[in-house]
């Protein structure tokens, strides 16, 4: 039995991964904790889901929650990820980590931990998308540079940037595939008199609307024909059930910073 | 029969207006201008699209072939387009415009010439696209805010302005159906932390790649629903044949700046 | 406040609907019943949607069902809702029914009813689908038989028949554009040497697959272009959401046989 | 220089040949012939294409066009392929087949003659395609039948058989990677009461019309997610390349049934 932690276990991907852990045989929910302040504090986690009390109370300190299980899951937000990932490395902890939206630092503070412990980290977490990426790749390895690749996504109203972390990582993919990379040749928006689109280039368009789980597509165009690749999420649960499935991988793995490739064996 | 004269012959858009112009019954071919030191001046217009020779020779004088026709057809760039509108009016001839990407002072030009002549301007000359508008601006005010308004575009590399031309006509349709302005609500690009998406904002996103003719689609996204109306160009053919149709419908109408809803009756 | 009951109350569709009552203001649960022999039969009606108890027990009778209600929700199967449209025409009850798949002789059972009580039915109670129906009627009228229409539907594996009931009522509404019967114009699939497809037929496809909710698209297929009207149901609350809505209005209402336009006044 | 004959060089795929030949360097046309009766039998290839006269004339044998040839390319009828397929390994001439709709009976023809003469036949020969059916394979080796796969395909309104020759392949494709035969698994079409999808189906659904060229698109559909392979042609010109291409390849190779996985190297 792995037993698991939650960080931001009050938000709605926190709420979610304790439902996914305490459904999943194998995996034991160990705690949860939210950043200091938050209203949950003090609750109790099955309460928090619409069932039964489980006894176990919402905290505030990443540390003790470390303390307590041999993996912990990690969508919160860049700084207090790149926090996380320092204390679980001090506490031999291994975590999973779905926040996007890192800076330069707070990546350098989890490659860091890398070091030290297991972490898996990805911005996506469905079986779906890691496939995704990997034909992306291969494609963009297969198909010269008569083919221009755009990077398509549709998010909720809600989500706050933008191109989402996951069409990010597809145009790695993409670059990956043609041996460039992807900051040299990423046009992220367009607007204006743009000029024609230069040979090479990677380009991103956002839509934001409604409770769009998450739409992703990418899109060779030559001439005469379009070959696209897309995924549609349609019930958050699948990154849920992909990070618990992540965790479960993780514990007791030796350090390193893995992604759903390697989870799942896609190499 | 309805004598056409074609600005910008020489161009792609142009070419296909000419062919376009000698297959269509009731129109006839009167002649073609290019601006002064474009190569194909003094060439024969049959000759340039690859058929017979037709004795008429590419002008660079907009007004010499504004004295030869009923109505005349410009695809060109908006400075241009401002200029060919106000000979247009000094010599009583009537225009349909397709150019795009036109500034303030441009349009005005074309308004006042429009008291004199009349003026057919569209974004887009396709029946399936006046439709498109029309539905977007019928949805846009049957469905309340709840509904969030997105209009993607997708057009070959060659494209210099993003959002297209069409793009923006439908936004406009989507605005005029809310009552509200585009200015004021739209969003034509998102890149890095927008924040959540403000309530009755109409958001763009612009893909380019390979040869796509054109792919327009607005989408509603509500919560757990979304309807999307799209149209699909395969053939530039259908804006030459619009273009064409709707200059015979201009020639001997009176002043006016009209658009393909009163071409089409679409009212 | 409305006293509503619903029918076929255990399934999945059932306990959307006494959720979605619960939670509508003006809506009252009145009760609920499933067919005779059914295993969720005297149990709560609260506890079956994972709430309190109501004091609420399943029962297995429709006419005592609709003795205490207003008006009743039916979506369960063909021959019971042709039953319980009878029932409820005898005991002044509307009806709200989403029941798909009738034959000639349920339907006109419905119909008779219609003659007592208010009866709403609809192959889909979406605000987004009821729109779509009334532009697929607007756009098979507008574009003439130039116009190729398909339509193409998905849901999820566990659907049994096929085209949808909601495909089928594009159908109707593309066919009413047109002023042709669908029944002379349908091509429901395709397989096999099918010949050129002929003049003014209207074509069904039909996709399988996964948990999807409902996808619906018609196509408008020219020459040089296609125009497409689309909707995705993301979440199966909008159908009960609509249903309830429907069962609000229909309350109180004079006898008659009502669609989804009337409700939404989109006529 | 390869010398390449075209079989059916009068229709539609068979005047495009003749001009992708005359335009492709290292290629040489060495004639064309039609089926005997044809009007086109007489007239000269490049007049056929608009062209000016080459002094090549459209036959009616193709043994005499196999005899002046080192490749020919056949897009014409199941039992005209058969017998072309014969003729061509008593003559030596390696054949490139793009004939869609093949029985049991031609399709042993046609490996008898690969005993004796290259043969490339393929239902696809663009690029886009052929990473397709790869990338179809591979995805369906890797995701399980919790994955529900699905082929549609949409096509012009002048096509006569359903579902077509590349969906077919895909489906094909799917099965390869799952270890099945298609026969066994495959849906061609859905109408009426199907009952639920059973596991490990793979489906067909088909759309026709307008003059669109070739879209086709494969479906894996999970629960809480969907991803989807797609290709759209927009351009009869990359089948007649990719077909020239593949001749190109095929003359003065060995005896063998080869696909465009072959020629292209996508192994």
């Amino acid at each position: 039995m792995t037993r698991i932690g939650i960080l931001g276990c009050g938000g709605r991907m926190g709420r979610a991964l304790i439902g996914t852990v305490l459904a999943t045989p194998g995996a034991v929910l160990a705690g949860g904790a939210e950043r200091p302040g938050a209203p949950d504090i003090g609750g109790d986690l099955g309460l928090l889901v619409g069932q039964d009390a489980l006894g176990l109370v919402v905290g505030d300190d990443p540390a003790a929650l470390f303390a307590q299980c041999q993996v912990a899951i990690d969508f919160t937000a860049p700084a207090a990820t790149a926090r996380h990932a320092a204390a679980a490395a001090l506490s031999d902890t291994a975590l999973v980590i779905g926040t996007t939206g890192l800076g330069p630092s707070e990546q350098a503070a989890i490659a860091a931990a890398a070091g030290r412990v297991a972490i898996v980290q990805a911005a996506n977490f469905s079986l779906g998308v890691s496939l995704l990426l990997a034909l992306t790749e291969l494609v963009a390895a297969r198909l010269g540079s008569a083919f221009d690749i755009e990077i398509l996504e549709m998010h909720h109203r809600h989500k706050v940037d933008a191109p989402s972390g996951t069409a990010l990582a597809l145009g790695r993919a993409a670059a990956a595939g043609r041996r460039v990379s992807l900051a040299q040749v990423a046009r992220r928006s367009r607007d204006g008199l743009t000029g024609p689109r230069p040979t090479g280039e990677i380009g991103f368009a956002t839509l934001r609307g409604g409770d769009v789980v998450g739409d992703h597509q990418v899109i060779f165009a030559g001439d005469g024909e379009r070959l696209s690749l897309g995924h549609q999420a349609g019930d958050r649960g699948i990154f849920a059930r992909g990070a618990v499935h992540a965790a479960l991988w993780a514990a007791g793995r030796g350090p390193g910073l893995y992604g759903m490739t390697d989870v799942l064996d896609l190499g």
